[in-house]
């Protein structure tokens, strides 16, 4: 009788963690590869990108509110977002799409009408790909190359004690969003006559549904002549990010609860839905911010930049990665949030 | 009421077409885009090579007769391909898989240890991708980089008439070898104390199970001095993927039917299957062999080398892709094979 060891017994993290471990790099242009936001490669000149995401219908995305046009926008935009965190330039992606015959033409068309406005506002050129049938749902496999200069790559794992900590944006908006559209799924489904009560949601409703890369903020760093100590995107919530940052850098961190960013309407909802908003922002997810590192020197050239909070510093003892609350206490932070 | 367009209308190639009838490339260092084996991007010295596939369970592949680590070899194998057919050198892959939970940790390694044998025999690094649940089958969906130096790329629309048309290994094992199994399940489905009857059959079953991109044949064809005037790969077929080559040349080719290589064993499965050898080389697919055009210059440096057969030559005339029957006929070759 073989073994069988379910996967559950890992978790998902715990496999992922699995199959990374047995996977060793040989080649001399392979210079980074599992364990950051893209792989790099050494192409000559510059540095190319490589990074790839998945989106599952029934496991990624809910297609009972998610528009067509923003999923296909959101498909690239996640994988831009890989590059931006290498402070990369996203140049060009391929698209593998499996679809049952419930889509229609015309369905296709919006995913793709939206793929095309993502690749005109990030200026990517879409190369390549795969069309197949699916025997279920929807499958949106993207991969991005992108290039930086050599000298302008930011990894995860170069973070330094006394760095500043930055974070893009405002925080916990899209895991609110995405509370309220199966909020009112719930109702919708209770009772068809019941309209969405989504008015004056609609800011946390996009963050869910069509997040930007912050591409905008790597531009108006390099113009600002600040190259971040380390980057990485906020896609599993702050806690988990910055988890991932200090533990590659080997050094610890403290956030001031009070400076991390969240929108008015992120209040509302967190409020509407019970949810701390510190929660949603430290554990939420798919916010597609950048977190990233800078020395006390880059200070006063980006303290001006309203799309950048100064929320924290890192420290040398990397077992100290804490919450400053608004009470003065400080509270471990965790992957499953601060407890 | 909006209108809706069933996919089953256009058929699977008409789908892709619209689908890339409305993408254009924009970025200068975008050399080509969709339309060839792989995308082509100016990295500087060499130019990149970028290419995706996706395996989907249930649609490219039986678990009842597929081995895992075989799967994980082909889906690297076919990608590595697409490489090989613009003359390149595969250098880094990306997985994304999506998986249920009916696969234990056993079955993941087995999948992983096919990838990565894939990778040592291809020289390739495995440097990303995404792990993620699925609500059904595996899915496996890879991308590949490559390289090559800007004056040895092989593209798919520069064969000229008069050059020699070539074919790497041989044709049509592949799809006899997967109508095998599927007869052989069959059988097992029905009575499930039959065993599968595959003896003598090993070679058209390992080219369904395991097909190896043909690299070698890469390397050679450069020590010989040799470079294609065009070339593709064959997955879809030889009459499918020659139309492809003629159609983006602009020229005709003749193919003599005595020459196209085919295997023992594959004309054995044939006559037992009563399909006949000839369609199968012509219509089968998944060989993964090189399809090339050379100069004629180019006939003595290569005449010796068994891996190559010459099958036949490009001509003037766009209208004439024609099939040279043994019989001295001439027969259009189309997509749906000769008729």
């Amino acid at each position: 009788m073989e073994t069988r060891t379910e996967i559950s017994s890992l978790g998902e993290f715990g496999l992922i963690k699995r199959i990374n471990s047995g996977i060793k790099t040989t080649l001399p242009d392979t210079i980074r590869g599992i364990g950051d936001d893209a792989a790099v490669i050494d192409t000559g000149e510059e540095f190319g990108l490589l990074s790839t995401d998945m989106l599952l219908e029934g496991v990624h995305f809910d297609l009972t509110f998610f528009p067509l046009k923003h999923l296909g926008y959101k498909a690239i935009s996640v994988n831009v977002s890989d590059i931006a965190a290498m402070n990369g330039i996203p140049r060009q992606v391929t698209v593998n799409l499996a679809l049952s015959n419930r889509f229609s033409l015309e369905a296709i068309d919006e995913l793709y009408a939206g793929m095309k406005a993502a690749c005109v506002d990030f200026n990517v050129d879409l190369v390549g790909g795969d069309t197949s049938s699916s025997r279920s749902g929807l499958l949106i496999s993207v991969s991005v190359f992108g290039k930086v200069k050599k000298d302008k790559i930011t990894y995860r794992n170069t973070a330094k004690a006394n760095d500043l900590l930055c974070v893009t944006g405002d925080l916990g908006g899209a895991y609110l969003g995405l509370q309220l559209l199966e909020r009112e799924k719930q109702v919708f489904l209770a009772n068809p006559d019941m309209q969405p009560e989504l008015e004056g949601k609609d800011y946390v409703i996009q963050r869910q549904l069509r997040p930007e890369a912050r591409m905008d903020v790597i531009y108006e760093l390099a113009e600002a002549g600040v190259l971040p100590t380390s980057m990485i995107d906020v896609s599993d919530g702050l806690a988990s990010d910055l988890l991932h940052l200090c533990a590659q850098s080997g050094v610890g961190a403290v956030v001031f609860e009070e400076r991390i960013p969240i929108d008015e309407q992120t209040y509302l909802a967190a409020s509407e839905l019970n949810i701390g908003p510190i929660t949603a922002a430290m554990n939420g997810g798919e916010d597609y911010e950048l977190l990233f590192t800078v020395s006390q020197a880059s200070y006063d050239l980006i303290k001006n930049n309203p799309k950048i909070s100064f929320i924290g510093y890192m420290t040398g003892d990397k077992e100290e990665i804490v919450l400053h609350t608004k009470g003065d206490g400080r509270v471990p932070i965790t992957a499953q949030g601060w407890s």
